[in-house]
């Protein structure tokens, strides 16, 4: 089967690969049908991920058709039609029966990256029965790959771990595919103001007709002042980082209203520094999270009831013989305006 | 000045009486540009509610501007434009620091009750700091005689008791004004379906175009069999009972699905039945509250943000000269079709 | 092997049984080593629970060494001593992942109901990756016997439910041992007052004992009265029902104070009067809960660290030999003073 | 009337003041009969609290009877004897309404340090009615004294910050006053485990008599090994820092496990590397509060019920004339093994 792979930093190719086999009673064989690239898939081609070596198939979203399943599988059988979770969880570990998937301990973000990924036309998929989801009957497949990564990232992460509330004042630092998937669901909890920072004017455009009801075109020290400006000098309930890098959660730092909430989403690669001589006495919360996608299944009905239209982030179509192009229009995503790009079978 | 006074079962008259005045250091003078009238004030007029005595002056909603302060207030002063909270709370007994100001030890539910109400050309407000609320430089005034009780009761007892979460199917059991104050802000949460119940068509038309998915024009067992019916014998997550008879609570409990809430708003004349022979292992939860108005502040924010039009609710104008029309036309609403109907000064 | 086995109402006998098989994938086979005999077993031997057919093996708790697994259990091995929950659960339904095992679409409260059970030498657990517990090395197996079903449905019904917090007073009404599982449980979170009421001296005493601040020996409006009176009229912040009459759920009505939790763990046969009349505007929360033995985990922890010691719980010893003794001494409680009895292989 | 004045750094005073004087409607004037001494006192004796200015009157703890009241004060009456709160809360302006009595925007933490504090024979107390306690009668007084600030600082901002839960492991850094208060109201919630880290023996030594279960004499990289060991690597579900240098909260970094959260109490004056390249994925919640003492009615239902005993942090005892000898024993903790010294009338 065609698969694209892995081949060391800076290195990947379209390659024909064996097809994958039921190696555990849990496990199952998916067909994907459409899968798309992540932000880490870049990461992880710039080496900056050491758990993924070279020969792996990258990828960890998608939907599909399930194709064959192992022995103790019971809630999926061949040929249903299925979404693919970037969390595989065993759903019995202590991580798992607390609801954080991320951390399961035979599970977690392995897809793609401690094993073969969804960028292939078939995949095993461990741990089946609680790492697959049911597309329901009628639905928009294109849409529902959103939700293997991107929106519950972006609804985890950020929303409930940024506890954004009506009524309430959110910054979201960073207008990529990620900031955007906080600004589409933060609209769940009807907060009064939704602001977006970022220093790229189309991303900015974009988040105006996704529901920000501000924008800075700003970083820094003057995106900070701009908030503070906007919020009469009161800052943010919650501020959302949708980066990864120590300035923009500096500037969550310097927004953030005493009683407030901030939501890391960003992989970072250094440390940042935390003012706490500042900070220690504002009543202000920060959280990290690797999603744990346990709000898949309420995310699917908020797709089915149209509270939301993921298909807004999809820009560009390619099929999975032209994954690499897809990859080149992905990876220059200022010049080309791509958010996701989807990948056919 | 003029006044709407109950003067026994059945009997009200728009009479002159004196000016009122401070009587206490936290007291405040309001002098009322709008008021309105509740299904609560009709429950008086019935002779059902023995804390409120023939001589007083009823109406508990409005907004007016400070005309005097006593010594103790400090949040306002005479000429501040403010909004009536149905609820004196005097912010300091135990109640009022857990939230519950409606069971504050000296307020609660007074005004046009235990003490004289807003359907006057003046009121006097106990506990004015905790009990009048600031309005916005440009505000819609009339938008706000919506937040005195009818929204915050729709909000804080139907649908944060009610714990209406994003993608959820909500059940609303009565399509009155204060059932379609519950449609408008369970919708801060993105249920998936909110599914109105009531006899009447046109209420239930109104319900659609407020934002209801899915409407239910039958009572008792036919209507629970309709929503087992559309939730596939699921049942609902939240079932909300807005009548205030045994039938649609026993329509809440016949629907609720398990793991689910049912919250009771109405005001009840008797008990009612509840079969926990078919409950005891439902793991369902119930509650009744009496709006505190705590959600008043994020109230506003949401109205001056847009994310929610109060003045949907209003559907008829009089002036205080002519209450006594505007009585009988909120009175007769199944034939004028009245929701809420504005008294201006 | 021996088994004791439901023969139809008032029916019962030790029997001997083919060995219980693996038969399906997720099944372990389970060498019990000591089980126990609930409140529950009496009501199904009064012809109460019509899921339980005649010619099942009854019981639902017990602690054991696996005997045998299917093909899809990998969090057990043969030999493996582990804790046997009352509940089944798949993990991966809708409600298991909710935490609400105890509505799993294919498990659920079926073990000595709607499958054979743990009274025997044997038993099959079906789902046993998530419904059985591993027993830490050196832990008092016998202790843990309390864990597959009491102490989890006192806590989890009762005092999570009731929403027990430090320095609020809190009433049991109902002192046999689901009621003493609560107060046991209850103390995790250091309550001011705990009020037991119970009609049995001898259980009020062990009561005391075990760390109730008062006892009312009375039912009915007398033991409302009484516990107006020690609360200064004010009433408790949580009352838990654990009897399963109408009479002790409106002893419950009587004395909850305004925002307060009345928690049901009562089996109920026929339904109960709800005074909303009264109740409407009290702001009060009434829960129903199957005990979904999702906190039983933490349980295992709390023993090992000895904030708590279930042994209190156990008053007398038999062998699975005399276990239709050990039925008359736990049948006769008023009389034998039984709270629970541990029967050993 | 006596008085202990800041006289800038480095210099303090017992002197002849004039009595305080009723300046608004919302103040009392309460005479001590029982004050202490708060570390936050020797900061600013260190010149590292800017707002505190020199000629000030220290102090923001006591117990004490009222003298005299304002016009608007309701709750409180001369003759009351009376909790003095070490935050002054308006109970009106939105942070009071949140529970943020700490963000009070004409309030906070202003006794001692804005204005004048308690360490004299009088003391003003603004907005009285919200931010003095009524003492219930037959109340140990001196123990109360530790209500006003060392207990709910530990409790709010450690344990409730914390969350720590019944079952739960948690990590104490700092066995100063402070810590310890945290260590006595974490037994509130009955967790499995909880680790003292201190350099100093005594400390430690009391820390084991006051309920900690494991203690560990080192700091840093070894302190932070030596927690791992006990809880084999998995780390701890709450660390509290309960000192307010870099290097502990830092220990909070390396022994906090997935899933869990670091409760900031520390007053910081540097900031402190935060390790988001290794915390992003964690699933950590950290949290930083200045103490809102909302659960100052709570606490005193826990002395009153001896859930517990505050008086476990005094050590030695002062007249107000040997205010300066308390300080010193006070300032030489290591040496005098001083906790909280208490100072009578």
């Amino acid at each position: 089967m065609k698969a694209l792979v892995y081949r060391g930093p800076g290195k990947k190719s379209l390659e024909d690969r064996p097809m994958p086999q039921i190696a555990g009673p849990t496990d199952a064989i998916v067909q994907i049908v459409k899968t798309t690239i992540c932000g880490t898939d870049l990461h992880i081609l710039k080496g900056d991920v050491p758990t993924c070596m070279p020969g792996r198939i990258l990828g960890h979203e998608g939907v599909g058709v399930v194709d064959k399943v192992g022995a103790g599988v019971t809630a999926f059988h061949p040929g249903d039609r299925v979404l693919v979770s970037c969390i595989s969880a065993c759903g019995r570990c202590e991580y798992c029966r607390r609801g954080m998937y991320s951390h399961c301990t035979t599970g977690g973000w392995i897809l793609g990256n401690a094993i073969d990924g969804t960028q292939a036309e078939y995949v095993r998929i461990p741990h089946a029965d609680t790492s697959l989801y049911p597309i329901p009957p009628g639905a928009d497949e294109e849409a529902l790959v959103m939700l293997s990564d991107i929106l519950p990232t972006g609804f985890e992460c950020g929303v409930l771990n940024g506890r954004v509330q009506p009524g309430a004042t959110v910054a979201i630092v960073g207008a990529g595919p990620i900031g955007l998937a906080v600004l589409l669901t933060a609209q769940f909890y009807a907060p009064a103001e939704i602001i977006m920072i970022d220093l790229d004017a189309n991303r900015l455009e974009v988040a105006k007709r996704f529901g920000a009801t501000q924008t800075v075109q700003a970083a820094g020290d003057k995106a900070a002042e701009a908030v503070m400006q906007i919020t009469g000098k009161r800052g943010v309930d919650t501020a959302i980082e949708a980066v990864g890098v120590p300035a923009s959660f500096i500037t969550c730092e310097d927004i953030i209203a005493p009683g407030g909430t901030i939501a890391n989403i960003g992989v970072h690669g250094v440390k940042v520094d935390l003012h706490l001589e500042k900070l220690w006495s504002q009543n202000i919360t920060i959280t990290t999270r690797l999603v744990d996608t346990v709000t898949t299944p309420m995310l699917v009905k908020t797709v089915q009831s149209r509270r939301i239209d993921p298909k807004l982030l999809i820009t560009h179509h390619f099929t999975l013989d032209h994954i690499l192009d897809a990859y080149d229009t992905f990876g220059q995503a200022a010049k080309t305006r791509a958010l996701k790009v989807i990948i056919g079978a």
